[in-house]
C-alpha cells in the first residue's frame, strides 16, 4: 500500500531517506492563490535543524528547500507543489556496521522482515529526516490557516520528569529556548537534564503539548474521519509518538460524568463551554474552543552505551552504536507535530465545505 | 468528505442513525472463500448489546443481523458484503425534547454547525447504535485473522477507579462478566461502583486495553500508514475515546532509552525480545511480539442529573436528560475495540502482501 | 481491492447480486438539506425497469426502493444515505444448469479465476441488476445538480444500425419510448428491429449518447481526474460498455488541427465558442459549452441461440442459454449513463469549489 | 481534489510545469527488490524525447532522469521512488503573449476558471512535458510485468488517414520509424502527410493501439474497478485523448450477439477462446486472451496559421501561435498510453492477490 501519502482533499506524498541524494514532499490538491515563498518553509524547517544546541545531536545540516513546481509568480498555482531538500552532510561510513544488526528500538528488523533487506544508512526511511517533507507541507498549511485567524501552535511541555509550568508561559519562547519550551525556566532546567543523560550515555523523551486556536464548531467527519481520529493517525505517525490524548485524554476514564461534560454557554452573542475537558472536540467535530493534544515521544533509542541484540544470522551479540545522535528528539519533533496538525486540519476544513446542499449551490450561482 | 468509509483493501461503509429503519454495513474487498454464517456476526453483536446487566442502559435492543449479499454457498464471494440489523425498540418520544437543545458532552452542537439541523433522536449518527456496522465487520475480519493464528483480545481494564489484577486475568471470563473485566473480583467491584454512580445520577469512565496475538513482524507501512497510526485512527474514531497509547505509551515520556529499549533475543531459531516495552510495534510495524494497546473512555455524558448548557436560540437554560442511558459505556465498547482493531490490522495484513516484488511474481508464476 | 466504491468526494458503494435477498448502495459524502424522497429514486429506478416493453425481458421486477438511512424530515442529513431494493422475482432455477459452465460473453469464466467460485445465480454480481445501486445514487446527484441549474440528459442514439435523426429529436420522448430513442420514428424503426433479432434468437447492440447543459468552465481536476477520465472510468464501468468517446471523439483523428480547433467567441458579455468538436472538455476540464458523450454497447451475450463453450471441466460442449433476457440492453441502460455522468459531474465539482484559497478564506469568514 | 496522484496499491504522483525548475514523479507502495537504473527509466523517456525527426518539434530537450530516493544497492526497496527531469532548453520568451488569451483547443480558458490564473509558460501543467513523470512510472511497472512474462507495446496505428497494415507489422519497429508505426512502408507515407501539413501551418491526429500480451484471467475488480473501466481513465487522461475503445470497440454496437460472443475453447489443458472481439476484457476482468485497446489523438491545436480566439478582458482577437510544436502528438504519446497501461495493469494485479482467502491464509503460513 502506498503508506507514504496522507491527506484526502490536500494530499502530502513524502519520499527520502536519510543518506540518499535528497528528500521532498509533493503536495496535491492546494488551493491556489496563496502567496508562497522558500523563506515560508525554511522557517518551519529550521525549527527541525539540528546541530543548535546542546539538546540535539551535532551533526550540521543546512536543508535549504527548494520549491520545484506549483508557485509562479510568487503565490501558488493549484498544481502539484514539489520540494525539496539536498542531503548535504552524512557520512554514511558511520552506518556500515549497524547493516548486520538490529537496533533495539528501532525500525531495522521490521524492515527487514517486510521487504527483505533495508537502505540501512543513518535509518533510511525511518529517520527523523523522513519529517522534513512533512514540515515543508505544514509550513504551507499554517500559512493558510493563519490567513483564516487559526494558529496551530505546538512546544515542549516536558523532558523527562521537567514539565512546564502553565501559569509561566509564553508561548513566542519556544521558537528561541533549545528545548522548545514556552517557559525559560523550565527549560534551563531541562537541559541540565539533558546533559546529565548525555553523560551517561542515555537520552530522554517527553511530551508535546499542541494548541490549535481559532477553529470554528463543526470541523471534522462524524465516524471514521473525525477530527481527533485523523488527528491521531496523524501524530501518532511521527516516530518516536507511542501516546496520543485530546483535552483531558486519559485522565478521563477516572472522570464522573457530572465533572466531565463541559456546560456550553451564551455570553453576549457569543457561544462558548464553561469548561474545556473535551480539549474542543466533540462527537469528533470541533465545538468552537481552544483545540488541545499532547504526544508522548519515547527516549532516542539510538544509545552509546552498550545493548543486547541479535545480528542478520540471528546470534545474540552486544553492540554500541556509534554516531552523533539526539539526546532527545522532543524539541526537534515540536514542528513537526504543528505540521502533522496542521496538513489534518486543513485538509478536514476542506472537506466542510460542502457539508451542506446550500453551500454548493449558492457556490456556483455566484461564480 | 466521505467520512463513514474506512480501510483500504477491505473497506468498511457504516450506515444509519439511532433512530431510522435500519443500520447496517458494507465490507467491500473482502477476499472470497471464507466460511460464514450470520451466527459468526450475532456473536460479535450480541456482545455489545444493552441491557443484559446492570452495566448497560435497560433498554433491550436484539440487534439481529442479516447478511444481505457478498455469502453464497455458506461462503464469502468477494464481492461486497452488505449486512443490516432493524431498529425495534427505538423510542423516538424520549427524545423529542432534545431537538432544541444542545446536550454537554454530545456532538448536537457540532452537527447543527455544520449541518445545518440534525437527527436529534437518540444521538442520530452519532449513537452508539452506529457502532453495529463496525462489529459486524470486526466478526468476519476477526475471523480470517484466527484463520492464520491471530487472536484479538480487548477487554476492560479499568472503570473508575476499579482496575484488574493483571496476575488474576483469565481473558475468557470478559465473555460473561457484565463489565467485561477478564477479572471476576475486580468485575464485582466495579459493578458495586457503578451502581453507586448511577444512584447519584452519574456516569463512569474507563479504560480498554487490546492485546493482538501471533502478528507476524513486518505489518504496518512505514511513514504514515504506520500501524500504529492506523489503530490510533481506529481506535479514536469510537465515540467516547479520548486518549490512545501503544505499549508502555504515555509512560514512555519519562523513560530513560536505556530503560525503554527492549533487547532482540534468539531463543534457538526463534527470534524475541526480552522486553515489550514497543507494545510489539517499532517504526510503525509490527516487531514480531504481542500488540497491545489502551483506549482511555470517558464517562457517559448523558446523565440524569441538572446540567447547565444553551438551546438552539442561544439563551442558557438548564436541562434535566431523559431516557434510558448507560451508566458506563466501557463494558459496550469493548468489541468495539476489538473489532476496529481487528479491521485495521487484515488491511494492513494485506498491503503487506505486495511488499516485495518477488512474491507477486512467484503469486502469478504459480497461479 | 475495494472495487464497488465509487468517488472522492461523495462516493457511492454498491451492493448485492441479482439473486440475492436486495441490493442497494450506500452513498457518503452527500451534502446535507437537499429534499428527497423515495419517490425522487423511484422515478429513476422505473426507467431501468424491465417488463415494460418488446426492447426488454419479459420478467417483471417492480423494484421498489426503500431509503433506510441518511434523509430525516424529508432532507439529507448529511450522513450515510443507504437505499435498498428486495429481490422478489427472481428464479434461481432458471439459472442452475450454467453454474457448470462458462457462458461467452460472460464474466463467469473471469469470476471462478479470480474467486474460485461464483454465484451464478442470474449473473450474480455481474448482473445488470448491479445498476440498481448507480441509478438510485444517481437519481439523488442529479436531484442537486438540477438546483444548480444543470441537466444531465442521456438518451438512445442508436440500435444496431438504426439511428436517430438529430434534427427530429425531443428529449422528453426518451421517457416514454421503449428505446428510450428521443425520435419517434427511429424508435419505431428500431423496435422493428429488435424483433426481428428476438426472432431470430438473437441480440443487438447500440450507442447512448448523453449531454450535459449549464456546467460551467473549469470542472475536472488537471492530469488524472480530468473530467474526461473520470467519465470515461463511470461509463466505462457499466457492464456492456466498450468504448467512450468524447465530443467528436473517433473523427478526430482524421481531422486536421484547423478543423478540429473550437474558436472562443465573446458574444456581448458571454463566453461562448463557435463550435463544440471538443464536446465540452479542453485540458481535462469544462470548457463552458454543452458536454457530449457517447457510450457503445455490445450486444446482449445471452442469446438463445446453440453457442460453443467449455465447461468447469474444461471440456469443449454447446450450450442454449435458458431464461429471459434483455433482445438489446441499450434502452435500460440509457438512465445508468445519465446516472454515472450525474455522480462523476457532482463529485468533481465539489472539489472544485476548494480551487482556490480565496474561495476557502471566504467561505470561513462568513460562516 | 488531489488529480495529480493515480492508483491505489501503487500510486503514482506528478509533478511539475513545462517551464519550472524541473518535472517528476513519486512513486509510493511499489515492491522491494526489483533491480533498477536510471537506465531503464531513460530508455522510455528517449522514446517521447522531440527533436528527434520531422514528426516532432525542434527544441531539443535532453530529459535525463534523476532516481532521488527508494534504490539502494541497485534494487527497489519498497519505500517511494522519486524521480526528476532538470527543464534545461524552455524558452519562456516565447510564452508571453500568450498570457493574455485563451488558445483555441488548450486548456488555457479552464485553467484562468478555475484557478483565477495560470502558468502560461508552454502550457504550464497542461503541457506534454507533464507525461515525463508518468513515463518513468511506466518505465519502471513495465519491468516489473516483465518478469511475469507480461508485454505492453504500444504503436501508433494511424495518423490522419495513413493507416498500418495489420499483416505488415514489426512491433520491434515502432521503437525507431519517426512515427513510431510498427510497419515501415505505413510509416513512410505518414512522414509525408505530415510535411504536407506542416507546410500548410496545420496539425495531424491519429490513433494509438496499445497490446498486453500474457495477463492471465481474472484481473480487474468487477463494478467500478473494471480493468477497462480503469485502463480508461488511465488513458484518457492523458492530454490529447479524445476516445477509447476496447476490442472491436465501437463497431460492436452494431454487431448482433451470435457475431460478437467469442466461444471459449479447451485445446489440451489450455483455455482459450476461438475470436477475440471482446479484446480480452469480460465483466470487467482479464479473459486470458490478448488485451487490445486504442486511443484516439486530436490534433496539435497548436498551429501556426491564424485563428480566432479572446483574450482575458473578453474582446474577439485573432492570433498565430508562435513557438516550435508538434506537427502531430501521436508518436511521442505511444510510449505515454504504454505506460499508462503499464501501471494501471500492475496496480489491479497486486489488488487480484487478496481476492481469494486462501491465498492470504496461505502467504502468511509460509513465511
Amino acid at each position: 500500500m502506498a503508506g507514504s501519502v496522507f491527506g484526502k482533499n490536500i494530499t502530502v506524498s513524502t519520499w527520502g531517506e536519510s543518506h540518499g541524494k535528497a528528500l521532498g514532499c509533493v503536495i496535491d490538491g492546494f488551493p491556489a492563490g496563496l502567496e508562497l515563498t522558500e523563506e515560508d518553509i525554511q522557517k518551519f524547517l529550521d525549527r527541525r535543524k539540528p546541530g543548535t544546541s546542546g539538546a540535539t545531536t551535532s551533526r550540521k545540516e543546512d536543508d535549504l528547500v527548494e520549491i520545484l513546481s506549483g508557485v509562479f509568480d510568487g503565490r501558488t498555482t493549484g498544481t502539484p507543489i514539489s520540494m525539496m531538500v539536498k542531503n548535504t552532510s552524512q557520512k554514511s561510513s558511520d552506518y556500515k556496521e549497524i547493516a548486520s544488526y538490529y537496533r533495539p528500538g528501532h525500525a531495522d528488523y521490521g524492515f527487514d522482515m517486510k521487504y527483505g533487506f533495508r537502505d540501512y544508512r543513518g535509518g533510511g526511511r525511518s529517520s527523523g529526516r523522513e519529517t522534513i517533507g512533512r514540515v515543508a507541507a505544514g509550513a504551507i498549511c499554517s500559512k493558510l490557516l493563519g490567513k483564516m485567524g487559526i494558529e496551530v501552535i505546538a512546544y515542549t511541555k516536558s523532558i523527562g520528569d521537567i514539565e512546564i509550568d502553565p501559569g509561566n508561559t509564553d508561548y513566542a519562547a519556544r521558537l528561541t529556548t533549545p528545548t522548545a519550551m514556552p517557559d525559560i525556566e523550565a527549560d534551563k532546567k531541562a537541559m541540565e537534564l539533558i546533559q546529565k543523560s548525555r553523560e551517561k550515555n542515555d537520552s530522554l523523551g517527553g511530551v508535546i503539548e499542541c494548541r490549535i486556536k481559532g477553529v470554528p464548531a463543526g470541523i471534522g467527519e462524524p465516524v471514521f474521519d473525525k477530527l481527533d481520529a485523523r488527528l491521531s493517525q496523524a501524530v501518532m505517525s511521527i516516530g518516536a509518538v507511542k501516546a496520543i490524548e485530546i483535552g483531558d485524554g486519559c485522565q478521563v476514564s477516572r472522570y464522573y460524568g457530572s465533572e466531565n461534560n463541559d456546560a456550553f454557554e451564551a455570553v453576549g452573542s457569543k457561544i462558548t463551554k464553561k469548561t474545556n475537558h473535551s480539549g474542543g472536540i466533540l462527537g469528533g467535530m470541533s465545538d468552537g474552543s481552544e483545540i488541545i493534544l499532547r504526544a508522548y515521544i519515547k527516549p532516542t533509542p539510538s544509545i552509546a552505551s552498550t545493548q543486547e541484540t541479535i545480528n542478520q544470522d540471528g546470534e545474540n551479540i552486544t553492540i554500541n552504536i556509534k554516531g552523533r545522535h539526539d539526546p532527545v528528539v522532543v524539541p526537534r519533533a515540536v514542528v513537526v507535530v504543528e505540521s502533522m496538525c496542521a496538513i489534518t486540519l486543513l485538509d478536514l476544513m476542506i472537506s466542510n465545505i460542502s457539508s451542506r446542499a446550500d453551500s454548493i449551490i449558492s457556490f456556483y450561482k455566484k461564480s
